[in-house]
């Protein structure tokens, strides 16, 4: 049972700062309550903020953790100087040592995201997610070659998490491509994919694991047999390591580690920009 | 042209680093070259990307930023003494005045994804993100009653990347379901959707950014003429304050954004656990 709670305060989303706080404070036995409260960007949200945080500190005997990454000063001071907990400024704490090293002051505004919806960036992002979506699992071979990444493995490997997520994070156009059973038979790899090799990168996975994210979809069939799973991935194993593709297990990786893993070693250049 | 550069060095993927690093950055005009250097978990390899530091401190004349994420002490001290950078630990930062308030002391170990690929939370994940490719775009009307959310809009009004979005970061089950001109005409919301109104909720779209979005998928057709878009984008808005659908406009908003503000203001839950 949680008896403390953690706020990630914010003027934007909070997101990034929930994700980054989480990582601090997994480096601790304590699992405590989380509340994020986004676009607090006004004095009023502030003091109403600042009332749930006190609330909570006298509910609770012990002062909550505040997490903040907020730029009005206004705002700050208010939720700095008045809340009953223990502030932790994620956002000033970087943004001083940083004006003093530019040598110049920091623009303090609101509004990081402003304007990103018309950024090229941003509709690169787009544009990567749709062509993810268009090229999940095989369904189109059109415009392989203007695919960043193309991702094969057997079914249920964890390929459309990863593309999509490529996709989402990094704006690189994730195609994937299932390795089947009659690909194993013919024992060649796909035709469609044989130009684009050097792009090519394999997941595979431990066959029990697979054996029961299979039988969660489809209990009791072939596709699902403990011995298929083994068949499987042995004969895609062979063939990844046959045509000279990297590839990884995704039975012990999160979305994140596989994706920043095959970033760096087929698009380094993604990782420097 | 960019004559500084930002090292993001992490013993993990570095990316919640690099983020939250960016919209640090974000506050000051510089635009100084990225540099993400995942998976540091070894003295080897952090003599390595020091040596890489330093040759750029050489190069360009100027002390690079690093922002590190490093939780081995050994790791980190080699970093921390030897780099010619300006460095900036996000980690420990902020874990020492927590081991105070909590007080005890964090556990130092690297590897905070592992074992995520077996977590009940890393598994809702990936079945929201199947649950919302299931649901992309109408395609199924199934199961609709194990929806968290249902976007609807016009199409191209961003439905599709915030379902995923919502899926992939919060492992929310976002269905989404287009309103098309035969909703309009017919003058009745989707009958597959009104049993569950109070989970839907809409977005809509500046009709001059329709007009260009959806000109680069089908230049000079009906369904992108500036005309139609004004007629669909009308529609819709009067079909939800009708419906009693809370929506907004993505026209301004990076998906992010959008995904909190449903979360807030149909699933708070989601924002507190």
């Amino acid at each position: 049972m949680p008896n403390r709670t953690v706020f990630f305060v914010s003027d934007g989303t909070g997101i990034t700062a929930e994700t980054f706080g989480n990582s601090i404070l997994n480096q601790f036995a304590a699992k405590p309550r989380h509340v994020r409260r986004p676009f607090i960007d006004t004095v009023d949200k502030a003091h109403q903020v600042v009332r749930e945080i006190n609330h909570t500190a006298e509910v609770e005997g012990k002062r909550p953790i505040v997490f903040i990454t907020l730029v009005d000063r206004e705002v700050l001071a208010i939720v700095k100087d008045l809340s009953k907990g223990l502030v932790l400024d994620m956002f000033n704490t970087f943004i001083e040592p940083l004006e003093a090293e530019f040598g110049i002051t920091s623009n303090h505004r609101v509004g990081r995201f402003s304007d990103v919806a018309k950024s090229q960036e941003y509709t690169d992002r787009i544009e990567a997610i749709n062509f993810s979506l268009a090229h999940d699992d095989g369904q189109s071979a059109k415009n392989l070659e203007s695919a960043d990444v193309i991702l094969v493995g057997v079914s249920r490997s964890g390929k459309t998490p990863t593309s999509l997520y490529l996709a989402m994070q990094h704006g690189v156009k994730a195609a994937n491509y299932p390795l089947i059973p009659e690909d194993f038979e013919r024992g060649k790899f796909p035709s469609s994919l044989a130009p684009h090799k050097a792009k090519c990168f394999g997941l595979t996975i431990d066959p029990e694991r697979l054996n029961q994210i299979r039988h969660e979809r489809r209990p009791n069939s072939k596709y699902s047999s403990i011995e298929n799973c083994r068949y499987e991935v042995r004969e895609a194993e062979t063939m990844m390591r046959r045509e000279g593709i990297a590839w990884l297990s995704s039975t012990h990786k999160s979305i994140e580690e596989i994706a920043t893993t095959i970033l760096r070693d087929i698009r380094p250049d993604r990782l420097m920009y």
